[in-house]
């Protein structure tokens, strides 16, 4: 839905929406290498979870820029630490440590060849989870969109959408396919304390997308549903486990409570590179805590005696029962999940 | 708990605690006419439903300054287009309207008398007002300490502290009792988005008192009670209907599901002043919609598209069934709230 893409490769360097910029600016950061690149995950300029993963392939590519030489065995052992430095920058978006697992995979089914040819078919891999991206969002949108009945009033926290994947957006993509489709909805926006990513993020681009859209503070989701004023909640996934516990940003797990509370659905959009099946259950997913400055200070003001104790945790886990349905590219699965998410997942080869 | 009071009669003029300036600046306010003093509780520099009830009897002290004359059937009706305009500034907290009522009554009670006698029943029925508040909040303190258990770890919303009342508060009013019967708890504060109450007055006070104080945003309330890391909740009370359905600040309804869903007590605190037994249920409160401005700029800085649809209650109502107990100045309220709310207040005299 965007024209412009949140994250891109441009002659060798990446190019990045920065997003702690927006609505009031919209800029973009060069990224000339890997270290700049990790930068701008770590302090969400590029933020998502299928973005971060698309951010992590082409990450390896600039920090392969700065190999010299031809011997392949220490090129594979350069990537490797490209990879675990690239992993380092965020723990719970599992998209990233996919992506980097399919640029390593690469090398292991390559391995002998010239550090030449393994360059090439980094960057031609790099670009198919770009390219993977934007194909896969579509079609969870095109998936997703029958969830939208007439005249929906839908909610969604943080921002699944085009600015958390390359152009079209996972939770927010399946507006887009909705409202190509001429259903007739309005969006609630929850803000998304700390970093606001609901409100500067969300309603900016459905804005662009004219789609009808109401901003509200995280705290007023339960008033609303009480008021039978929402049919449906969407939101993105940082993180399923086999069992279709999903980590996603914080506050979720409080809209999923109270969607339950309520008997309003519960949707998660989610591709496949976003599933764990290593883990079988939430519990095992990390989360990531983040600094006390995201909560006690406004940008340069301060809105919490500077010593408070503070605990920010930017994601939680909503556990599989409190989750109607998982909006994936291949489809939609429905409970029971352990089955289902296996049976679906297994079924299609993951490129 | 506080060793200066949120709000004073002082020289003939309402000295108040600017609390839109905190926790930055401890600045003061001296009104010396009415429509200053409404403008402070319309912007919040005084609020929280106990003070706003304080500040409205010495708002009708200011209005009659004015007065000039010994005519005393005009005088009434001064006072009364006082009071009407007192009435104006916000619509929720019933105390306003209760301490306005208080203060006509006293004219009623002594019509016929000279205007300096009335000026001067009126001054003492204003401080009436004011003291009484310093006694109910600590008779409430020390009938809610009971609840709090040994090492507990209690959740509050919004500020009902020593900042809503005269100088030792509500739900914050228990946590000092139990300070003071050397109990040990923690508490995380929500920081109650918009304006911020939670994390700029609650901690602030809190921190002040040396109580062990987490500010959390309000999304980050379901996690913890999952985890099991909140034990109890206790809220103030903007209002409470004769069921018990009480009123209070946007995002106690939330917490109040959550509580229910994670099967931990909710606890309101509140003083006789803040019932409204001429109202059954909670459907009939009026609730105060706030400007978007609130939401989509931090002070001066832009937060979201400044164009955007903003849905801003500033209370939400949470049903007397998701309510564990009332904590009164008489005692605690438990369920049936119809019953025994009549019972109780009916056994006092409210002056």
């Amino acid at each position: 839905m965007m024209t412009l893409p949140t994250i891109c490769w441009q002659n060798g360097y990446v190019k990045l929406i920065d997003q702690t910029k927006l609505p009031n600016k919209l800029e973009f950061i060069i990224c000339r290498d890997v270290k700049t690149l990790w930068a701008a995950i770590k302090r969400l300029s590029v933020r998502g979870a299928p973005a971060i993963g698309v951010a992590a392939g082409f990450g390896v590519l600039l920090g392969i820029k700065t190999f010299k030489g031809k011997d392949s065995r220490k090129f594979i052992q350069h990537v490797n630490k490209v990879c675990d430095y690239l992993a380092t920058s965020r723990p719970t978006a599992v998209n990233l440590f996919n992506a980097l697992d399919q640029m390593k995979n690469v090398l292991q089914r390559h391995a002998g060849e010239s550090v030449e040819n393994l360059k090439q078919l980094l960057k031609s891999e790099a670009l198919a989870i770009y390219e993977y991206d934007r194909k896969v969002c579509r079609a969870m949108g095109d998936h997703g969109a029958e969830l939208i009945k007439a005249n929906s009033r839908i909610m969604t926290i943080c921002n699944a959408g085009a600015l958390a994947t390359v152009d079209y957006g996972t939770a927010l993509g399946v507006m887009y396919s909705a409202k190509r489709l001429n259903k007739k909805f309005k969006v609630y926006a929850c803000e998304t304390r700390p970093l606001l990513q609901g409100a500067r993020l969300t309603t900016w681009e459905l804005m662009r997308a004219k789609i009808d859209t109401t901003l509200i503070c995280d705290s007023m989701a339960a008033g609303l549903m009480r008021d039978q004023k929402i049919d449906a909640v969407f939101t993105g996934a940082d993180r399923i486990a086999a069992n279709g516990d999903t980590a996603n940003k914080i506050g979720t797990y409080n809209l999923a409570v109270l969607a339950k509370f309520h008997n309003i659905p519960f949707y998660v959009v989610a591709p496949f590179s976003t599933f764990d099946l290593n883990i079988s259950s939430g519990k095992q997913i990390p989360i990531e805590q983040r600094g006390s400055d995201e909560v006690i200070n406004f940008r340069s003001i301060q809105t919490a005696p500077q010593n408070v104790k503070v605990f920010n945790p930017a994601f939680d886990v909503t556990e599989a029962k409190l989750i109607s349905a998982i909006v994936t590219e291949q489809g939609i699965i429905r409970p029971p999940f352990v089955k289902n998410i296996k049976a679906t997942i297994k079924s299609v080869k993951i490129k």
